[in-house]
Formats: C-alpha cells, structure tokens, sequence
C-alpha cells in the first residue's frame, strides 16, 4: 500500500443499525476524518448541510457520476442517490487522517472492489426484533418503508463475509471501544507500515 | 473457525525488541492468558517457575517433540530449546480466553502455518542502534552474544510480510495502547464472530 492511500475505514451495515453512533465513536480518537457524502435526498431537521452529507440535486448528482468523481455511489430503496466523492481521499491523504466512510453494503462492497485495502466494519443489530424497534422509534419511516427496510437488512446481513470485522451493536460502550480499536489496530496493519519497517531495516544495514 | 480454536495472538519479534512488555500490556485486559513456553534454559534470578516458563530438561524437552506434545518449538542459538505446549490452546478454549504467546520469529512462522487465523504481531525496534542499547542495559550477554542477537534482529526483521500487524517499539505508552488494540479489534474479526452472526441470520429468518 503507498503512501499514496490513506487508511480507509469503511463502517457500513442495515439501515437502523446504529452506524452512525459508532463512526461519531472513531471519530473521536485524533488523527481520523468523516468522508462526507452526497445524497439527493432532502436534509432532515436536524441536519445542516456540509456536516454529515452534502445535499445536492439530481441533476448534481448525475454529473458527478459521468465525470467519475465518485468512490462509490448507489440509489437506495429506487429513490435518494447516495456518494462518497473520490476526492475525500485527497483531503484525508493531505490532512494525514484516517478517512473514515459511513456507507450502505452496496456502497461498502464497491469500495473494498476498488480499494482492497480499505478495512470493513459490518455494524450488526443484536436481532431482528432489536432492529425493528430502532427503525420505529426513530419515527421517519411508513409501515412500508420499516417492512423494506427490514426485509433489505436480512438481504444485507448475508454480505457479512466480505467484510473484515463484525460488530454487534447491542451495548453502546463496548461496541464503541471494538470500533475504536478495530481503527486503531488497523494504523498497525503490516501493509500500512511497510515504508517504516523499511527505514528501520536500513539502520540494521539492509 | 470453530469454537475449537481460540483466538491466538502472537507476539514476537527480535530478542531484546520488548516483547515481554508488551505481551504485559496485551494481558491487562481481561479475557487474556499467556501460553506458558517450555524451555531448557536455567531460569534468571527474578524468574519462578510455572509464571513465564516451565524450566524442563533437555531429557524431558525431548519426549515432548516425540509425543507430538509442542505448537512450535525452536533451538535458538544453537543452544537452549525453547516450545509451547499444545494443551494452552485446550485451556484457552476451556477458560474462554484469548491465547497470548510471546514466541521468536521462528516459532510464530511455525504457529501462522499450522493456524492460518492466529494473528500475529511484530515488536519491531526503532533501530539497529536502540536494540543494541536495550541488549547492552540488560546487561546478559557477552560481547559475542550481542553480535550474534543484531545479526540475528536483522535476519528476522526480513520477515516482516508474514506478519499481520507491526508495533514499532519506541514509546511504550503508544506501543502499549497499539498492541492492546489489535487484541481487542482481533476479537471482532468475521472469522471469529461467524457464528455469533449466523444466531443473529435466524431472527431475520434466514
């Protein structure tokens, strides 16, 4: 791996099962940055634009694609389009951080196709019934949108070996400190510290 | 990989790399437990037996090869014998922990053959001319000896690409934090966590 990629931390998993708590976890330790993606669908309340996503038009969106400046893109449920701009890889690259993408499966498999050095993380809900209940108290979807959405995360959950590590999302704290460890350990992976082992050889004189 | 297999996690690198240290740091988190090494060599004066190492003959060291009883074995300069006993991963897998073993270069390249899921971590040193340092202040070996362990260090440090992780120790905190995260990421590999995953499939329904 060159010096050329920064680390690249994908979390991803079923819609509902709490990544988005647990990159905020990552992106805790110093030395890590969010790749914001673009989406066309509309910013909920809460959500100022810039932060999590960058909220473009259809029309936006589609120009992005021909000109290939995405990493990964995808439309989920046959509706909003979702993208990683390839250029957050730069800025990570410049800033000397971790780049940290909270995407969807299809998303994440797109990336590890492109990027086999990019370490996955499958956030997994404790169970269907735990799943179920999350979707419903966040209150945004329709009863058809939570029995898509559930019968997608059963689909999604079988992708679970494409990925490098699982975790289960049942207690807030531990699974916080796996994911901060998983990225952690992952800055010590051999392929990312090959340049330095190579300057330390030559102090043994080869 | 089966529950039959606990998770491995070998640390190794060139004598007077720090090891031992880290192998420390790795076992302050609970869930962990040194694989005790079998060797020949007369204990120091701060060593008891049964804590780091079973002090065996030579006599017994061999029936021990011929039962088949060692995970790897090796005779380090020509000299002492040194092996871990195969019944640690059965305690392991029994106490359900984590298997820690503090190993050489040799032993860890025999262990990551016979279990492909081990992980492995090099504790390189930040340079020829620190190691030396570190083997001077110990204050063990003959001038000889010293030669021999760089010579040695630098052979070993070549084989840095069958490794999974690298720790560069030169600031123990920092080192310490690394190595304990490796241990803890490694519990959420897919390998390891398949099973639990595949419980989680059935309240999908599939």
């Amino acid at each position: 791996m060159s010096r050329r990629e920064p680390l690249v931390l994908i979390v991803s998993g079923p819609s509902g099962s709490g990544k988005s708590t647990l990159v905020q976890k990552i992106l805790e330790l110093p030395g890590t940055m969010l790749a914001v993606s673009s989406t066309t669908r509309p910013p909920r309340k809460t959500e100022s634009n810039g932060k999590w996503y960058n909220f473009i038009s259809e029309a936006e969106f589609r120009t992005m694609i021909e000109r290939g400046e995405f990493l990964e893109y995808a439309q989920v449920f046959g509706k909003n389009w979702y993208g990683t701009p390839r250029k957050a890889l730069n800025e990570a690259l410049e800033q000397k951080k971790d780049l940290v993408l909270e995407i969807d499966v299809q998303g994440a498999l797109q990336v590890k196709e492109k990027m086999p050095g990019a370490v996955a993380v499958f956030v997994i809900p404790p169970s269907r019934q735990d799943l179920e209940r999350r979707i419903r108290e966040r209150g945004l979807d329709s009863e058809d949108e939570i029995r898509r959405r559930l019968d997608r995360a059963r689909q999604e959950m079988l992708s679970y070996k494409s990925y490098d590590f699982a975790v289960v999302n049942d207690d807030l704290e531990r699974a916080g400190l796996e994911v901060q460890a998983i990225a952690l350990g992952s800055r010590c992976l051999v392929a990312r510290t090959e340049e330095n082992i190579l300057e330390i050889l030559k102090t043994f004189g080869g």
